[in-house]
């Protein structure tokens, strides 16, 4: 396993490059904790950024939907796609507006899909993606059926050229600023979960593994 | 005020129509919810997806960044963007992994860019993404000097085609799943905040617009 994915021209970050972060476990850990990634496609020279659930494989992201959806339906073509996984962590607020910032983890990912139609593949990849929601589900809930299945398409993208861009800590405002009588300090954020909501119907007695429900690693 | 965006063949939700919403109220109030944007250009044919932080206007959407940022120069161009705000509402478990599920809304903008010039309407601009990061803040901060405003590039998106899609509610487990003894349900999750943590130096007392600090409306 490489400590590095692919630095390139196309994915080196340019502006505060400082933020910038090329090494495997920073770029993984955000795949990891993200639960939607944004994904790009292009087709008739319109970008369009669609929301997805996914799953981090072994050096692949995997992403699944309808065969019948116009992003599957692309991204199984093999075009040039870009995948983003962004968190917010909080508000930075600075005494002067210009350094008003945002703490945030983002990862910016560029490829091409690839169908996967191998069933055992296919079948590992579906349970990733459940794991990767709500580790520990997958063996709980019933598997897909065939007709499921072939109602599943599942597209991996194998992660090349990727990079991570991190701000985090309090404001840094221009050292005129510093004694301005404004209130300067950082919001922070999360996703959080809140008690789990049964279904009607539902006897089955709540899993361990959702009342400790988190994203953060 | 119209009460519409305009519904085109190109920004049509097609699979789950059901979730589709195209009314005004709608799509504003999930960009007024959202912090994060997910930007979409193209560049030699390469689909980009960046994370920005953004605002709503009257009709348009307003971003900002560096005039040196890749992004920015390719959106003053006026080339086709794509513009997605994506809220996370909660993890749907159903009894078959099939069913599982996210509950969200999200809004997919299509447009193209344009330079904000004017000084007037840049910084009216710039005041209103500090609006929609914390209402209330842009009084308080020290506002944009000349330097300042050069050093910013804004661009207005003309909200013209832009569609909203939403998942809530309940899993929905075929009938014959209904009686497995797998706990079905939702784990609500939402972006909260946490106590604002002040900034070394800060002696400016917590504005009240902090502690009541939350994103949904």
């Amino acid at each position: 396993m490489s400590l590095y994915y692919n630095k390139t021209r196309r994915n080196t970050v340019q502006r505060r490059a400082g933020r910038a972060r090329y090494d495997r476990p920073t770029i993984d850990a955000i795949l990891k904790e993200g639960i939607v990634a944004q994904v790009g496609v292009v087709a008739d020279g319109q970008p369009y950024v669609i929301p997805v659930l996914y799953a981090l494989g072994e050096r692949e992201v995997f992403v699944h939907g309808s065969p019948l959806s116009r992003l599957l339906g692309t991204l199984r073509e093999g075009v040039p796609m870009c995948l983003t996984v962004t968190l917010v962590d909080g508000i930075v607020l600075a005494r002067s507006a210009f350094h008003h910032s945002l703490n945030y983890r983002s990862v910016v990912m560029l490829g091409t899909g690839r169908q996967v139609r191998d069933r055992e593949e296919k079948l590992e990849a579906l349970r990733l993606i459940v794991e990767h929601v709500v580790p520990g589900r997958s063996g709980d809930s019933r598997g897909p059926s065939e007709p499921e299945l072939e109602a599943t398409e599942v597209v991996a993208i194998e992660i090349d050229e990727a990079s991570a861009k991190i701000r985090s800590g309090p404001p840094v405002d221009a050292a005129e600023d510093r004694d301005l009588p404004v209130w300067a300090g950082v919001i922070p954020l999360a996703m959080q979960a809140d008690q789990p909501i049964p279904d009607k119907g539902c006897v089955a007695p709540l899993p361990a593994y959702l009342p400790a429900y988190r994203r953060a690693a």
